[in-house]
């Protein structure tokens, strides 16, 4: 039995075979029902170790699925029935240099970590994806984790340098490295970032950091109409660029305000919460040039505070919109984006696919870089409130193509998005993609079903 | 004879064969003596003029060399004997989208072409080569380029959200796009960035912009010895991020003053050009804080002005480094990086290296992000000398790949420094780097004899 020669390859413990330990390593949070039960889970060490599982399953032709903290919403560490689950969460060591403004980090750090390691030496890794505290910092790179900075500071491959990778069998490869310029041989390291576990598995990434983000002054807006909304986002995107600018729907507003009761109005169309990390006052000023867009647009209430704590509390908010609307019901997830300039279009087109499916939309978005996450609401229980919300969650990514979007912003493809993937990038890219697939990882063995 | 095929497909005056005019096109500013003469220029005038061209070259198995304005100084686009150059300096469109901050532009606009275009929207696109009157936006991203400015803001791949691109059989496929955040399937846009031409020729760009770049203060300060000036610039790294951090050596600082005669301290060893871009007063707040690292590491003199043009002279100057040192002699140019905190040993490694060689070495570099330009003055009539030069080259990448560091941080390996690169990644870099260069382009038409 092969399995027992892998068991002996690695350190006691380092295998998981008990079924009660399988079943917690079977789904991430897409909680995908179709999920399999692995053969065993390891939990790895070291890169040594990740080599020796890859090079035991490219010998055997086993399927490998790598993961991070397991929060990915798109099911891109949904486990593979008979195949091996790779877990990094073991792996979390950091190193900080302060001159070159770099870390050095194994993939299990969580988001948070490496957020606090790097602050004690006053640097910022700016990424933050809402679930910041729970996803892992591999994960991060492997989908390309975005989150609310992104709209000034870029999304996770803006700050990867370099990465210590293994690829499928078992070959161990740095790519890039601590040099803020690197232009030799192909830009591997970037192509690795977003490849969702198909093309190898991460075992240590350079970070680049920035220095610690300025405080920042806080504009919270309300809207009584979608379109109100729409058109100050794009006021203030074409005056300057803020550090947040994030949006939620009625029913998002609502949902949050059941739980967190903070006063937010109940019969807006749409909130605003955007944010100025400028130096000194300069972060008031392009608070005022937000607010006075959001005025002009027609906000029924805008509020303004340099309080960073004040500002944090509605940015803690808009974070919590998730975990909110989920105590609603069951969700089907979206990450759709688009060009600003279509946002509108989206926003409205959104509301009528949930009208005419009659079903329960909550949308919130990371409006100020045209990501959205329309949040479908269903019951499980009733088959054709289900199948209806079935039939939106795809008609929502056929819309963000026609519009010539993305049917993911920051979440990756996974298992749930990949029929619609060729719709988006079509039959010549997927053709591209396959090539390079193939020639990376020739028996399929590394997360075989996502993306592709 | 196949080349009148490809004359009869693209218009009137696409295909150059007067032979005085191939002449021009046999060679970059590498100079490679050994560069081929072509069968013939396109000068192609749009995509579909550059897909007919590589559909007939996959056909035939014609070599193709790319080339945007052929200022590239590590002859990625020396000709190849027989083959085709392929020019995209005609295709010059460039659209503005101000909301969404980004530009399409095609890949034969000039890179100040592309920054005037979008200064008319009060936008900035920051990658800034030294060659930026001259260099071309699509060789750019076809070497990653670096510049003055990416110790803060980074380098060419940060700037590109997407791309047209043919592939070696010339089909014709776009890949990321105007959309901030995207993580739907593969990083092929970032995986085209860098390729120097060897995986598909580029057509066109989505590039992010900035918000036009706030008015600089400078800081310029002389060193008695090269130690000092690295404790500066690590000290100043170590404290803030400029947005340009730049050294010049004694020789260079010569041979500047020789054509500019601006009163440099032709005595000293090194020459520090520090900026500031923070908003407002804190610009010069930042520049104080630089002017203080100087003299505290020791500087001789320390220059301090909030005067933007006055600032711009010295920049100027240290752009114009490269010129004036050609004026002494034919140079070969290095462009290796190191981790910053090998900076030092770099620096003092390549005095010894010219010294050993018996050559003249001029030493510029983007100090800030550990990339330098060791420039190898000698006399191409002089047989020993030039040897000796030859020599001192390897040694210089040898000596950057033993501190951890790079053989080219931003002008690309083309065919000058192909040898070293196996070194520097090793050969199971190399090997991944082969699969995917022949899952692209099987018949290996694109670029033959560049990076691999």
């Amino acid at each position: 039995m092969p399995l027992h020669d892998l068991i002996a390859r690695l350190p006691a413990g380092a295998v998981l075979t008990d079924p009660d330990l399988l079943a917690t390593y079977r789904q991430d949070w897409a909680r995908d029902p179709d999920a399999g039960t692995p053969l065993a889970v390891v939990r790895a060490g070291s890169t040594e170790e990740v080599a020796t599982t890859l090079r035991w399953a490219h010998e055997h032709r086993v399927p490998v699925v790598p993961r991070g903290a397991g929060s990915g919403l798109s099911g891109g560490a949904t486990a593979v029935e008979g195949g091996i689950v790779l877990s990094t969460e073991r792996m979390r060591a950091i190193v900080v240099d302060p001159v070159t403004r770099i870390a050095t980090a194994q993939p299990g750090l969580l988001n948070a970590e490496v957020k606090r390691a790097v602050a004690e030496f006053g640097l910022w890794y700016p990424p933050d994806p809402s679930s910041f505290e729970i996803c892992s910092i591999g994960g991060n790179a492997a989908t390309n984790a975005g989150g609310l900075c992104c709209v000034k500071y870029g999304v996770t491959t803006d700050y990867i340098l370099g990465m210590e990778v293994v690829l499928a069998d078992g070959t161990v490869v740095r790519l890039g490295g601590p040099r803020l310029k690197d232009s030799a041989g192909l830009s591997l390291t970037k192509l690795f970032v977003g490849s969702e576990g198909t093309l190898g598995v991460i075992t240590e990434l350079t970070l680049r950091l920035l220095p610690a983000q300025p405080r920042q002054s806080t504009v919270v807006a309300s809207f009584a109409t979608l379109d109100a909304a729409v058109e100050a986002i794009l006021s203030i995107t074409g005056q300057l660029r803020p550090s947040m600018l994030e949006f939620m729907d009625g029913v998002t507003i609502n949902a949050v305000e059941d739980e967190l009761r903070m006063g937010l109005d109940r019969a807006a169309a749409a909130l605003l919460v955007a944010r100025s990390d400028a130096p000194g006052e300069f972060a008031a000023r392009e608070a005022e040039i937000m607010a006075a867009a959001c005025e002009k647009a027609g906000a029924t209430e805008v509020f303004h505070t340099e309080d960073a704590e004040e500002g944090e509390a509605f940015t803690a908010a808009r974070r919590f919109a998730i975990p909110a609307v989920e105590r609603k019901g069951a969700l089907l997830l979206e990450d759709v984006g688009v060009p600003l300039p279509r946002l509108g279009e989206l926003v409205t087109g959104i509301a009528e696919i949930g009208a005419r499916n009659q079903v329960t939309v909550s949308l919130i978005a990371h409006a100020g870089d045209g990501n959205t996450h329309p949040l479908i609401l269903h019951d499980p229980t009733d088959a054709a409130n289900t199948e209806r919300a079935h039939r939106a969650f795809g008609e929502v990514m056929d819309l963000a193509i026609a519009l010539g979007g993305t049917i993911t912003g920051e979440h990756g493809v996974g298992r749930l998005k990949k029929a619609w993937l060729p719709n988006q990038l079509g039959p010549d890219v997927m053709a591209l993609t396959q090539r390079i697939k193939d020639a990376l990882d020739p028996h399929g063995i590394l997360n075989p079903g996502a993306v592709l």
